[in-house]
């Protein structure tokens, strides 16, 4: 459930800021009560969504530090709502004084300055992926509460294009693929609030993704019924089925395999290379690219899929404890 | 935004209903006052979702009479709530006890066993794509109040495998792509309620639905960035793009361009071919195939997609016009 | 947590229906799966809310018979949605014709019209205490699930003017007293979320209620903190306080002490002598008293009150199962 | 619509911390874009919570300095949310040790321990009033929005029990009044929604509320129908009333007169004396006052008062532009 700068229901996270204003950050609400938490655990995860974890990746010195500031007695969770605030340190606000005007193709400058009559134009401002970095706070606590009860999440980037066939200065997008394991049947909820419903508009809410599916997904509709059907098996006296073609999700509801999603995210916008954009008089102007920037969002984009997969999971875990009494 | 039974924020539809209890309905809350609603119009949205309504879709004889309880005066939309309900007519619960104890392989049937530790057997009880009639009433009613500001909705349905050489029994599943046209930008809320995501959540809750995209969606990743930036062009003095490659949307906000978006859908798992479920000792048992189901679902599922963009893009318009005082 | 016409969070009601409609009714969201319901006991709670339960009630033939729709399957709850309706079928809209235009004094006639620029006048409409059915119906279904965990729900009506001084036709408010008993320690929710809070919107949400308070309420400012310190007492070991003077909450969490609160209810407005009403022209109109109405709410607000109540805390117990992994 | 840590709908206030954690804060949501703020104004609202601002205010050196974190570009909203943060600096966390297994009366700490199984017991830790002040910055920005379309907000302090008369260490109680001008007619949302309830929910959030009442609230029942009916008057030709017993809500929703509540607080439970609290062993234990604590909340509570009915009026003047398409 998400609602503007909130998602989740029991689990939830409300995050602000934008990418050069003092800082980003965000409240969780809803951590369980009594949880130890590893805070250089935490860390780890942040480390992953950094600059320069791959190919292809900016080397912009993001610093994210993340400081706690309630919601934490001795590393044990109270229950209470967790604050975070990261400081942006790293704003040079004069090298965007170039686009204040200007709308960058593609980009979300001119959709954002229609829906508000104003924008921080700094970075992207709210709009910036900087704000993902609340997100991996927010999954990677999840992460470590769903950890102890048997789930876990991993993901990997595949980049069509080949990089190496590139232009310079052009970018790439590709697909996270997303495995959810040790995930008990039950969890999800019907009719609008499907686990696969849920987890489509929290991989759909981040910055460049353009498509989900899951199970086979897209590629259903070149089978047939008889052809895709997961057949029964049991296992160990447990039912289970001898194929996944459905994900792990069934009618909306976990169904005890593991969940497999992939989410498709479009080439980075912002090129190496002089693009045309437009300013708000409507006339087209050149821009020149400045400072680094990310080939590809792919290898970034995995901790974030994995934490936006890991605060749906979460919410949906406590969310199911409710559905007796 | 969903929450279980619910879905949307400001236009929001609450449903209830089993296939064969005695009757499925919904209350629609939000709805602006004032606004003349056209019943016949209505009955004809309904109509298109009943079966025969193409190729391969069943004969049941379902009754989708809509009864409007509440909330409209003379035609007029009062402002209060909208409680509607369609009777179940054409239940023979008789024609399901076969599968009382049996889960069908690729329906939902095991996982809400698995959940609330009970399910009505018949028909798919709650998990029944009988339930869509619900959403078809609350999305007629918001085309008629959308169709008032110039947003209109259409949407076709694809089938990729020629039915032609399906075996005898077999199904197929599909896409359904849909255009929303008129919508004025910055329509969408950032950061998790981007209108992306939103979309994304309200497709992938509709039955069998396993996948979402975007504009280019899962093509993105097999072009660089310089190949589909949507560069600007100014049309009668009014800033647009030259491609639509990002469908619509563009950092989560429409940018008053077409919202185009694909919807993939699994063949029907129910064939009409004798298929192994298993029962709940975990006994393998062969399910023979009775009455009549649609070989495929897409050509009914399309104003189902239809309606849920409808809801959605009823409730961002509202939503919108809380972003200035 | 309420929303137009939707309360509660985990265990909601959304509610339909005007007065003089076909129907009123609902739709209750997340009843837990596997609960028997005892559907005589409903029909018995909504007994108590008819008319003529008491001293000064109307005479006027409510038939309150619930229909249930969905949810439950041999009388037991399914974990889907129960929606239900009450026909509405002592109505004779030409009763109110002479209302068409007019705004009574006191009542939501004026306030619905300016908001809506349209409203149901006849019986008040969607404004009409009618609606109260609805509560009575999620409310009894919730009793019957509080009272497998042991919680019970008991309250009085108090009416401060002796009736017998009344002048004919006049009419007069009172006060319902509530308790809850059988509450465990630690529901309720920090910080917006007290129980307190929640139980004063779900009273300050009935027609007609004017006041909410808790413990000593309105009498804590005429004593000092030294005089209603609830001091501990150890009792069977457990720990417990020698008064109650919190009314069972403490921090906005129930501290396992019965639950007392008081609703404040408003005199009837209408009244069965002349009264002076306003046309929508601004020109002052004689109301002349017709049919039968209440001389005092207070004895049918009392299974109403109750309701509220019992859906408020069925939500915050399914809610605190949230609080810890 | 209150959730745990967040209160409001469309203009949302989501809380954090510890009274002795880093910080406490908040992140408003739903604030309009393009309004200009005055951080003056905002801090002068600080400064009346502040602790020394009347008769019998604790001296305790809180430093209510608010650091915003975005949502604002030069002075302006941008329309994104409002983080912001006030550090706790003048904690001395040893101060509290000898309560840390203890559980003083009329307090929230067993209450908290009872739903959490672990609390923060340096001042209260959550359950400190010190959350108030994240309540008045979301609530001054309110306010600053309201003044824009004509709503301001009063309140006055009215204490019972002569101070005079206390015993020395003793604590008083006391009762806000608040009235809010220039409200347009229709706000407010039935049934659930009522602007009286919302208000009531609102208010008995705040720490030490034990009643809410609206108009002549509890004195109600002390009168007949006849007596407190609100007469119609043709004002400048607007419609108005002679009285306003109704205290400016009438069926839930605002009828244009100045809406007028009142709100009962409980004395201060820290008294200057000795008391006798409980251990987690059920052992009594002697408490000894330390530091200094207000006689009476009801002065610092004004504000907060006011505050919290900011958040709701502009939360329901927004939702109320949704009223019509």
């Amino acid at each position: 459930m998400a609602h503007r700068n909130r998602i989740g229901n029991l689990y939830s996270l409300t995050s602000f800021g934008e990418s050069h204003g003092p800082a980003i950050g965000g409240v969780i609400d809803g951590m369980p009560a009594g949880v130890a938490i590893d805070l250089e655990e935490l860390h780890r995860e942040m480390d992953r969504r950094k600059p320069g974890q791959g190919n292809g990746t900016s080397s912009r010195n993001e610093d994210d530090e993340v400081e706690i500031l309630s919601g934490l007695k001795d590393g044990i969770t109270l229950g209470t709502p967790i604050g975070f605030i990261i400081r942006n340190r790293d704003s040079r606000p004069e090298d965007y004084d170039h686009l204040k005007d200007v709308f960058r193709p593609s980009h979300a400058d001119y959709t954002w300055q229609a829906k508000y009559g104003i924008r921080d134009h700094r970075g992207g401002g709210r709009a910036s992926a900087r704000e993902t970095a609340a997100r991996v706070v927010a999954g990677a606590l999840a992460k470590q509460v769903l950890a102890q009860v048997g789930i876990t999440i991993s993901a990997k980037a595949m980049v069509a294009k080949n990089m190496a066939d590139l232009s310079e200065g052009d970018t790439v997008g590709g697909i996270v693929a997303c495995e959810i394991h040790g995930v008990p049947a039950g969890l999800g909820e019907p009719v609008f609030g499907k686990l696969s419903s849920q987890l489509a508009e929290a991989m759909m809410s981040i910055p460049a993704a353009k498509g989900f599916d899951i199970g086979l997904g897209f590629d259903f509709p070149n089978h047939t019924g008889r052809e895709v059907l997961d057949l029964w098996r049991v296992d160990d006296g447990k039912i289970t089925t001898a194929t996944n073609f459905s994900g792990g999700i069934q009618g909306g509801i976990s169904n005890g395999n593991d969940i497999c999603f992939r989410v498709a995210f479009k080439p980075v916008a912002t090129l190496m290379q002089p693009i045309e954009g437009i300013d708000n008089q409507g006339n087209v102007v050149n821009i020149e690219p400045r400072g680094r920037h990310d080939i590809s969002v792919v290898a970034r984009a995995v901790p974030v899929v994995e934490a936006m997969a890991a605060i749906v999971m979460l919410d949906n875990y406590l969310l199911n404890k409710t559905t007796h009494l």
